[in-house]
């Protein structure tokens, strides 16, 4: 069983939470739910106002205390990363080497750790040219599978992006 | 009296439009709203609903028929970015150097555009990061002016953006 981090705040992609959350509980793992919100506060769903519960504050938390952690898109990553706590606690993520698992708008939060540099990755098309610019080498796939990090493009890729984001959970 | 663009889709921030807008048309310049939705299709703000009517699919003009372009922010960028043919209408704008000015998120099509090499700018400051990858040098302050282009980072930032702006269209 994992402990799985889900970065998260309001105008999240539905899907993009809802699906692997279902998934990765179904296989036994634990999800804590952090953000710029403080615990018990709820944020909501960009298209179906899906609500999720915050569990903690992201200034509460260690990376440490996670072994995964997964980004939902939509337009949450882009609220997180105009501050410096969720963008920290993703660069000392990826420098860990725990496995990321980021899709759509997630590799917003990616590219302002600074943390594409080398890396094969994929996102939401409109932010393609941002992802190559952060030195990564963009691929127009369902999934993209770097060392720890899983990205994908859309709710479209969901089945693809699951299915390799519970591979990591479940090495 | 300047014939302006306006590159304007739903999401966008209200007063980024909404108060450029009434600046302009108060000097007595003419707008156009373009778009990837079609002519009289409505599209609304994030915040506040604010409905404008299209007057035109981007795909019914060419860059030679204005004087300058203003671009709205709000989520109203990452939509449009998402499409080439207005990607490839703010590239057109800027290679022809004539005025545009950005607001908060509306440098995303800047970059999308690659027309950010080498050029002083801002934008919010969730995108700092991807306005320096794109190679230019981003200053956080409430207007830069670098020849053609005028950008601002945030609606606290309007009085400076539209005075700029306004500067401009009456050079």
């Amino acid at each position: 069983m994992a402990k799985v981090a889900v970065l998260i705040t309001d105008l999240f992609e539905d899907s993009e939470y809802t699906e692997p959350a279902k998934a990765f509980k179904g296989a036994g793992h634990d999800l804590m739910h952090l953000g710029t919100k403080n615990g018990s506060e709820l944020v909501k769903g960009k298209k179906e106002n899906t609500p999720v519960t915050i569990d903690k504050n992201i200034n509460e938390v260690e990376p440490g205390q996670f072994d995964a952690l997964l980004i939902p898109g939509g337009y949450s990553p882009d609220k997180l990363r105009a501050k410096q706590e969720p963008v920290q606690f993703v660069k000392e993520f990826m420098e860990a080497g725990k496995p990321v698992f980021s899709i759509c708008h997630g590799a917003q939060l990616l590219i302002s750790a600074d943390a594409l540099k080398g890396r094969k990755a994929t996102g939401w098309k409109s932010i393609a040219q941002d992802i190559k610019n952060a030195g990564a080498e963009y691929l127009d796939q369902e999934v993209v599978i770097d060392g720890n990090l899983v990205t994908s493009r859309q709710p479209d890729d969901l089945p693809a992006f699951i299915k390799a984001s519970l591979n990591k959970l479940n090495q």
